[in-house]
């Protein structure tokens, strides 16, 4: 696996690779590494030849400073993970070469980015769309990896390569969980053995109300059994429990339960996890 | 001249034209093309291989319905004209191939598209940077070229691409006058003679305020003289007449002379034009 922590250099690498016929997939991370993020680098390498994993904690897709802090930071793991999975270019920059200046652009997304994540974390995706951006403008991929557990974020991305008209194909690679269903994240990191034991439940109530859902259950009934049940679990506190149409997040109203998914954040002591579940 | 006014073929026929090793020059229009436009044609010829000159009169930077409808259409002309000067490809798609669906994403470049057009055409230059991405990722050029009568627009441009990291060198070609000292703009066919003969106040008035500020004369004074004589002058209506920072076109504050820029808007009858100084 070739590193490269400076722009320029990988820029050059990936020239030369697509001069000789390959195909560039990229696997933009955070880095802290876990086996959702190997699935992705697995889509990748399945799709294409040369796959690229950014490693970047981007601070512009932070709304919370302590959050932003206290992402955890694993380098050295993360290089051998990504070597013992095959991948064949990491890209690790630095903040000062992926902002070089005080920047003055901002991506509104309509009401894509006013709901659910939009609205507990305003800004966060215009900080997606941009370092996303940047990221596509530097590696030029033919194919692109996001999990599912970021759902909307899978739906920011695909608005702005479709509207943009950006040369690149995106995929969505499905969540990888724990045994207890504990969706995988590297946030996870943070949260105590107890925690993780606890956090079982939001991919359990998913699940109850998908069940209850198609069993012909009312939405409100659901949802409001499922707030109770969650926020009465120690250290749990939930942010939402939506239930919408999986290819419009902003239709909340009517949603054909066919084309519905459940999404969810809660609080889980002092880490923020997020889950999601097609009906 | 090959003309294109479909993506998929134009993007086969550049990526073709790039594995032989052939560089690219983008130079985006609205049509109703001028000498402005063809020192643009000009310039990419002169940097580049290959010359793309698009022809999209795009909806989405018209803040004004009124002033889309009556933009002035000649394709049959501009494309004598794009042969006689040598450009490569032309490429007029229509709107429902640049505009696919309805669309979400808007751009914000925080104060910089606040000032000057900005305040009189709200949703413009988030237009203009929604076609020029667009564009950028059809045609994927090296090199693009713009007007530096359309300042704010060239500026707006610049941070796209070096926000973003386009891999696009930005090039402002300098403004082309009529021999009253009109600045070329496709606008002025809808003027007319004894309009366009009135319209040379503003290159005159941009003349008369440089000389006075160098001669040490103090800008409000100059403003105040100025705005009173176009005023008065018939059929034409100021928007603004601005002096500020050639780099910071959001600071009109102590505005340093040697690196100021005096910009202005004016309808001329119904017809709006734009012309500008540097100092």
């Amino acid at each position: 696996m070739q590193i490269f922590k400076e722009i320029g250099p990988l820029k050059l690498h990936l020239q030369h690779k697509r001069k000789e016929g390959f195909s560039v997939g990229l696997v933009p991370t955070m880095g802290a590494l876990h086996q959702g993020h190997l699935s992705l680098i697995h889509a990748s390498r399945q799709a294409t030849d040369i796959t690229v994993c950014s490693l970047f904690v981007n601070p512009t897709q932070f709304n919370n400073p302590a959050d932003l802090e206290k992402y955890p930071r694993t380098l050295e793991k993360d290089t051998s993970l990504l070597e013992s999975a095959g991948c064949d270019v990491l890209f690790a920059p630095e903040t000062a070469s992926m902002y070089e200046r005080a920047e003055v652009i901002h991506f509104d997304f309509g009401q894509l980015d006013k709901v659910l994540e939009g609205k507990f974390r305003p800004g966060h995706f215009s900080g997606v769309a941009t370092v996303v951006s940047k990221l596509f403008h530097i590696v030029e991929p033919d194919h692109a990896f996001f999990g599912q557990k970021d759902y909307q974020q899978l739906q920011i991305v695909t608005k702005l390569v479709e509207e943009l008209k950006f040369n690149i194909q995106v995929h969505g690679v499905p969540i990888i969980r724990e045994p207890n269903g504990l969706a995988m994240s590297s946030r996870n990191q943070r949260l105590s053995e107890a925690d993780k034991t606890r956090a079982g439940i939001l991919h359990e109530s998913l699940s109850d109300a998908r069940s209850r859902l198609l069993a012909g259950k009312p939405w409100t009934e659901v949802q409001k059994d499922i707030i109770e049940k969650i926020n009465k679990t120690q250290d749990l506190q939930l942010e939402y429990f939506e239930l919408t149409n999986r290819n419009d997040l902003t239709n909340t109203t009517n949603v054909d339960i066919k084309n519905g998914i459940l999404l969810t954040a809660c609080f889980v002591g002092s880490v923020r996890l997020i889950d999601n579940m097609l009906i």
